[in-house]
């Protein structure tokens, strides 16, 4: 009955990105603890880069240094 | 003071059916644990269903299989 | 595919109380929702009154105020 | 290695307020834990009115009596 | 910065079992997202049995039937 | 109406500091947004350093190389 909630910046996470953490998480749980997919729930959480700190910092803020 | 959380998918909750939601939890903990409804918080999050998934894959592939 | 999340303080909450909880939320998320139970999970946390904070205090100071 | 979570309602919060308060949150994991900020995240959730109840009542509605 | 929380039944998960589920969602990260293993959080939070409900049901009261 | 969570992990962290960490987020909800600190809970999580990760390792792993 594994409960999974993936949270990350929301930095355009495609749809087949989506089903392979879903698909990668609850074969994990599968794997390593012999849970039942049926009863795996696996949630994603796309978070705004504003909304998300890091050192102190907006990754917003971050991220214009990157580039 | 409880906090109670409630994630559904987001299909679609009518602003009744919150009212509902935070009316009927809320009660319960009065009713239950004899909480204060003043301090008790009900937070409702609506996820889309690519984000959410159960049994490897998304809700939405198994909202097109039920349709 | 409700997953429900209740966060109370750690003062003695009774078996029977939780097994109200996780019936009376899951209840709710049928009659308000239509959701399924099989897939309703009710998950409860109970947090030491030293660890939750209400007004700038801690509840176990405020707890020894209401004694 | 903090993750703090602060959950809002959804009324206006500016992009200076959110880094007021990543910094403010990232400064007291420094202060009071000793803590590092390269390995603290904050994350700043905003919540719709509607979708927060307390009192057995829509955030929305404790507003609309407000005004 | 993925922030990753699992929630799953406190029955006797092992330390090398926790182990496999820090590095089997780290590397899903690194490998889905492109993510940085420094920056990814994994929180495993062991729930009691009493305290996770399921259909109605606390999983204590379904594990007694399943033996 | 915040709700602030606070992740650490289990290391020692004092009841003192546990009040200064409440008093802190409280008072930074109502400086920076005008909060009013009765509807304002912090709650603190303890971690056991077995169950968070980063960087592929146990914390209990990256604690005992720092020793």
């Amino acid at each position: 009955m594994p409960y999974i909630h993936i949270r990350v910046t929301d930095e355009g996470v495609t749809n087949a990105q989506k089903q392979s953490l879903i698909k990668g998480t609850t074969q994990l749980m599968v794997d390593v603890l012999g849970k039942s997919p049926e009863t795996t729930f696996v949630v994603i959480d796309e978070v705004s880069t504003d909304n998300w700190g890091i050192g102190f910092e907006q990754v917003t803020a971050i991220r214009q240094r990157q580039t």
